[in-house]
């Protein structure tokens, strides 16, 4: 799937937002991990069976007005082989649905190891000359702090398989600032890195304006997504960081271009855990939430 | 185990080298392959289980002289939820020879994230009160562009279950100079991060004089390796670099200590492309592979 399908449905359901599939066993409802264990003892089963339960929940209530998911590898990789497992399924239960999915692996290495990653995200695995889809992501986050030989081998992945990049630019942690905000001849780190992304968002262009190749800006440093905004003005941002880390609507404004694109922000614990604040159950609480925050951001930016 | 377990079979072993496993179909045995591929189909699973033989052949031939497996985590990844089994079941198989795990995995994330990842590379999963572990390796390589928020939950995991780090500093790659060389506020942001490593480490510092947290540093860059030794006395190095992307042994000497120690050096297609070089099979080649690498660096350092 394209930024061009995404871009599509973000119009669809006026919805800029993502929801973030990161379950940890405490974010799900213990009737669900309960249950599992009953049938698979205290094992990385039960609770791999617990989180793709949860997915699944969320998925169905959200995919008719969420365009799409953010699984966090990190959370998958806690479960081992059944966990990812569960990710692959996952990528492919939310499809089945419509949904864009952005697979949030950060990875980085160069040469044969990053076409590797970027065949194993974006692309295929090859077996005796047969091609196999693997995790099916439509988009992944990388880091690009080893230069352009980390990235090119996912360019040419997004080339043939028309799919997509968000870079680490500036991110929403509070000591995100110890190197990227620090000064590079000139400019600081983020800015460089910025101008990076724009380059290598130039052959990857596609007809809704925006690039395949975008950027992770959090949501918590407004200055710098208003910089960043205009030196990569046709890349899609992936801005974590609201809710749950503080940010508000109002401090993603400045993500968005004037045609109101431009960003998609995520929410993670925020939907998940909405059922911990109420008393509805998980699925409704999420979409409700979904809702909330989807009216917050549309507002905030129209 | 802990690096003082490392240090021990370097100085036992006389060999501070480590064989990476990052199999790709095309390094293994065509016999390999076709045999699994006739009883699995043309499937992930036959890759896995191809791979999965392919490293147990090299544990093998290797254990008793080469003191470190380095699995590269991408081509686990590009088999999908097989190649996750194949990567748990290898470092468990390295575990019973003998052998220290370094995975390499390139992570960065920020809290909770970064927490999840240390567990399920360092640490322990917790299904029902119960701690189980994951892919159980002794250390991996972490990418620290996102500042301390990414790597203070794996030094709290290092401090739990006396585990290790590498964080990259200078990576063999060609255009890792592209934002690693260039000077932030007066130093290159490689010296800026190899000194944040070296803060990191002193509170891991080990009996055998060397920290849990040690730097990535390539082969291919013998001043910066100089460089870096000095920022970073106490800090292991794993280095690659060698062979393969051009380094010699001679390029490495810089990495050591006086005391012979403080740097491990990596050899991935060397050794398990060595028998596409020669008549003998895999194992005798992936052997005599790692003898000729070992006796070249080590005359190069003492």
């Amino acid at each position: 799937m394209s930024i061009n399908t995404l871009v599509n449905a973000i119009r669809a359901k006026n919805n800029p937002t993502v929801a973030g599939l990161d379950a940890r066993l405490e974010y799900i409802p213990s009737y669900i991990v309960e249950k599992n264990i009953t049938v698979y003892g205290k094992t990385l089963q039960a609770a791999a069976e617990s989180m793709w339960e949860f997915n699944k929940g969320l998925i169905d209530a959200l995919y008719d007005i969420v365009p799409a998911i953010k699984p966090q590898a990190a959370y998958y990789e806690l479960l081992g082989p059944d966990g990812a497992r569960v990710l692959r399924d996952t990528v492919s239960y939310a499809h089945e649905k419509g949904m864009y999915v952005i697979a949030d692996i950060k990875r980085n290495d160069i040469g044969a190891t990053a076409t590797a990653y970027a065949q194993a995200y974006l692309g295929e695995s090859e077996v005796g000359g047969l091609s196999l889809p693997v995790y099916n992501c439509d988009s992944c986050t990388v880091n690009a702090y080893l230069g352009s030989d980390g990235i090119n081998p996912f360019l040419t992945e997004c080339k043939n398989s028309n799919r997509g990049i968000y870079v680490l630019v500036k991110t929403s942690n509070k000591s995100s600032g110890e190197f990227q905000n620090r000064d590079m001849e000139g400019k600081p780190l983020y800015v460089r890195m910025a101008e990076k992304v724009a380059k290598w968002g130039e052959e990857l262009m596609t007809e809704c304006g925006y690039s395949e190749v975008g950027a992770v800006v959090g949501a918590t440093y407004p200055e710098e997504q208003k910089i960043v905004r205009e030196i990569i003005p046709h890349g899609y941002f992936l801005v974590p960081g609201y809710g749950a880390q503080g940010a508000t609507a109002k401090d993603i404004a400045n993500a968005f271009n004037d045609d109101g694109l431009g960003a998609i922000v995520n929410s993670s614990r925020g939907i998940m855990c909405a059922w911990k604040k109420c008393d509805l159950d998980y699925q409704e609480a999420a979409r409700q939430e979904a809702i909330r925050m989807r009216d917050d951001i549309v507002s905030a930016i129209r």
